[in-house]
């Protein structure tokens, strides 16, 4: 299992400027014909967009796609070349008589990264439309790439990473820009607080146990965001506990994780290509559904940790900042 | 009293564009220095951006701008322009050691006005910086113009609308873009349904008391959005109280209000000019400062209905879409 794309149906595209100036980017999750989404913010600082009409009770229901992007809220300008990608295509809520009648659902997320380039140089639309133009359900880059290009985490350098998992049969997939005002690692070890989350020794199997030095000013900079996807058929209610979950994984891989300064925010999306058990009858007639939505939503907090961990072991340095790699060298 | 401008610091910009296959603008609610803000968002299908933030458990507290616009989610690219024109004058929050890093905070909602122009004739970011370039403190021109430029509601066309009233010495302002699924009056009589909110004959003191003939296919396309403002220093959970009473302003004015076609959405800010009673010791010890903020509240509800049936009255035929005054002439 690779990531995010696992999840059959989901395509990633990133686009980035690193150095010149510049260190941020765009990381869209396309689900191009749609997927049951939901959304889930908790950081005290957020920068989103098109996150109301995600609450279960409102009607839109499918998302054709979550764009994540550094910026801050300039940021947020990025969807605006997704959803012109997507318009040009034909791709949206159908809102008039011709196929081109389409309203794209694409809500959007960004994390705080200026400081580390010129303050004028943020993602745009073009940020957006070139990520789309970028997609693919191919293996997805890792560490200093899309919305992972400036990101920080404490006194280290951030970034993009991603992780899957089958459980009872469902792919759930997770992608996160990990950005965070907290810290990942414990310096006195360089142990990830989410190290035992390991599947398969996919983050080397073994760690330094000796202290780094962080740096003297740490970034502290923030907001981590991402979207975690399951093949499933789910309600936006249902959904939702995925998005929940999600920020579960957060909370054991940042500390601390929900500042009043970071915006963290966590999407889900439900593709629908396999049923859950359906209600029954009785009082309990629901059991087994919820049961099973409990086991997805427990892969969801795994899967989203280890792609912060990715995103973490993957970064590279970039404006100054030294990433993990450089502080505790193989 | 004329309208949201009343209140002191808040300014109103517009910019549309109708005919050659336009049917659509922009209206910006501009506090420079910034206005503690809120958002109550309550139909069934919205488009918005950085609503999160205005949550009262976030730390983002004071806002720039608030972006009215019609294009549907298209449309939420106007705030991108808000921005750009806020940031060259360094007004918005502050996150960086220079002067100009500042990210402006500039919630917006769009309205669905698509089907009256070219499809793909939107407002974007030159929307929202024109509706910036043209903010004044003057008298607000209402009907046809600004977000309310492509606006129906029900069978007739509607239209942007601004109303405010003085309570307990505090000025309270509303301006909204009414465009709904229901309808604002009774075809049987041709009184709005908030008729009886009229101050000092606003409205023209008398109604047709005649049935009107609707039309044949009424358009029945949605989503109301607007913003109270009163210039008391406030909470950002009292704040939020002011838009939960705009929505009751809705509720009045529109049948049926809040639907799931509609993306109703209400804002508010408090400006800070003036205290309100303190919150003092003893287990009822805010008891005053509740009443009043109570007032505010009603004032809030009275002048959001107040500027939609001005919205409803001042609007005039665009696209083929009959006007109030076309069905009831004077």
């Amino acid at each position: 299992m690779s990531g995010l794309t696992d999840v059959a149906g989901v395509l990633v595209g990133q686009y980035e400027r690193v150095g010149d100036g510049w260190a941020t980017g765009t990381t869209v999750v396309l689900v191009p014909e749609g997927a049951t989404g939901a959304v889930d913010q908790r950081g005290g600082a957020p920068g989103t967009r098109e996150t109301d009409l995600l609450q279960p009770e409102n009607r839109v229901r499918l998302v054709n796609a979550i764009c994540l992007s550094g910026g801050s809220a300039y940021g947020l300008a990025a969807a605006d070349g997704v959803m012109r990608w997507l318009g040009e295509r034909g791709l949206g809520f159908p809102a008039g008589k011709l196929p081109h009648h389409v309203v794209p659902i694409v809500p959007a997320a960004v994390l705080f990264d200026l400081p580390h380039g010129d303050w004028g140089n943020r993602p745009d639309a073009a940020f957006g439309y070139a990520a789309c133009e970028a997609a693919s359900a191919g293996p997805i880059a890792q560490g200093t790439v899309g919305a992972g290009a400036g990101a920080t985490v404490g006194s280290l350098k951030g970034g993009i990473g991603t992780a899957s998992e089958v459980v009872e049969g469902f792919t759930v997939g997770a992608i996160a820009a990990l950005n965070a005002y907290g810290e990942a690692v414990d310096f006195a070890t360089g142990r990830p607080f989410a190290a035992d989350h390991e599947v398969d020794g996919e983050f080397g199997g073994q760690w330094p146990d000796r202290p780094g030095a962080a740096p003297a000013a740490p970034a502290r900079f923030n907001t981590t965001i991402g979207v975690v996807a399951v093949d499933a058929a789910l309600s936006k209610a249902e959904v939702k506990r995925l998005a929940v979950a999600a920020q579960d994984g957060m909370a054991r891989t940042v500390r601390p994780a929900h500042t009043m300064y970071d915006g963290d925010t966590a999407f889900a999306l439900a593709t629908g290509e396999r049923e859950l058990p359906p209600i029954g009858p009785g009082r309990l007639g629901d059991a087994d559904r919820v049961a099973t939505l409990n086991l997805l939503c427990a892969a969801a907090a795994r899967a989203f940790a280890r792609a912060m961990v990715h995103g973490l072991l993957s970064a590279t340095s970039t404006a100054g900042l030294p990433a993990y790699r450089d502080v505790w060298p193989a």
